[in-house]
């Protein structure tokens, strides 16, 4: 078994992509973190999920959580409108996360090895131009060699 | 909204329980990582998803994913059985990742404001007694503050 049979679409994102579009892709798909492509398709980077909370909550709410709590329900519900206007690039983690790339020949221990040196439950496979066609996720690499 | 509204089941395993019942768990669940609980039920840390990868793949794949190529698909197929009779206690990282806790009263605010802190996409919710009522993960907090 190789990348490419593991390979499975996977939502991409821009540098210019709005952060409401990129929350709303992770609240509806369940995804551990987005991939950033160029505007080649080449990917890029990974933007993990919760980067897009740290540009909506406040920042003294995010060094000390019980601050939080003195602030009202309505203006908890009003975070997501904070999002407005800022872009994916916004987003990015100022250390960029390593997202591992696969050939679509690579085999099930190379992709193995590479989420397991980057800690990233992802793989992005290219084709030979460095464009992504896929994107290999734990899941499916771990149903494929867990015993039935 | 307070965490309890937003908390729902979630797998939890314990220091004792099987790596490939952790694998397992993974694969069929599509979670960001498993949180493990002590005899009592309280969360005590994260499992994250590729940390069973680490313990499966041997070292030298990870040093250098080149090397992973002259291993033979046999041989690639094999890794899932290198975590047979190993737990997780085995998996944990060296520095364990700070897994936020919550309590049920606690608004969508500071939930959002820990999983940003620690970069978690998940908070665990716990009762008076610091037992494990449930968790929020980060899809559930963007689809309760995302306006339709």
């Amino acid at each position: 078994m190789r990348a490419r049979d593991l390979a499975a679409d996977f939502p991409t994102i821009a540098l210019g992509t709005s952060a409401m579009d990129a929350a709303r892709l992770l609240a509806e798909h369940r995804l551990p973190g987005l991939i950033v492509v160029d505007d080649r398709g080449a990917p890029r980077t990974i933007l993990p999920g919760t980067q897009v909370l740290r540009l909506a909550v406040p920042g003294y709410a995010q060094e000390d959580p019980a601050l939080a709590r003195v602030v009202d329900e309505a203006h908890a519900d009003e975070f997501a409108r904070t999002l407005n206007g800022r872009t994916v690039r916004e987003c990015l983690p100022e250390q960029p996360r390593e997202l591992p790339v696969a050939a679509p020949d690579d085999t099930v221990l190379e992709i193995a090895a590479m989420m397991a040196r980057c800690r990233s439950p992802l793989v992005a496979v290219v084709d030979d131009d460095g464009r992504m066609i896929g994107a290999v996720t734990l899941q499916a690499l771990l149903n494929a060699v867990l015993p039935a």
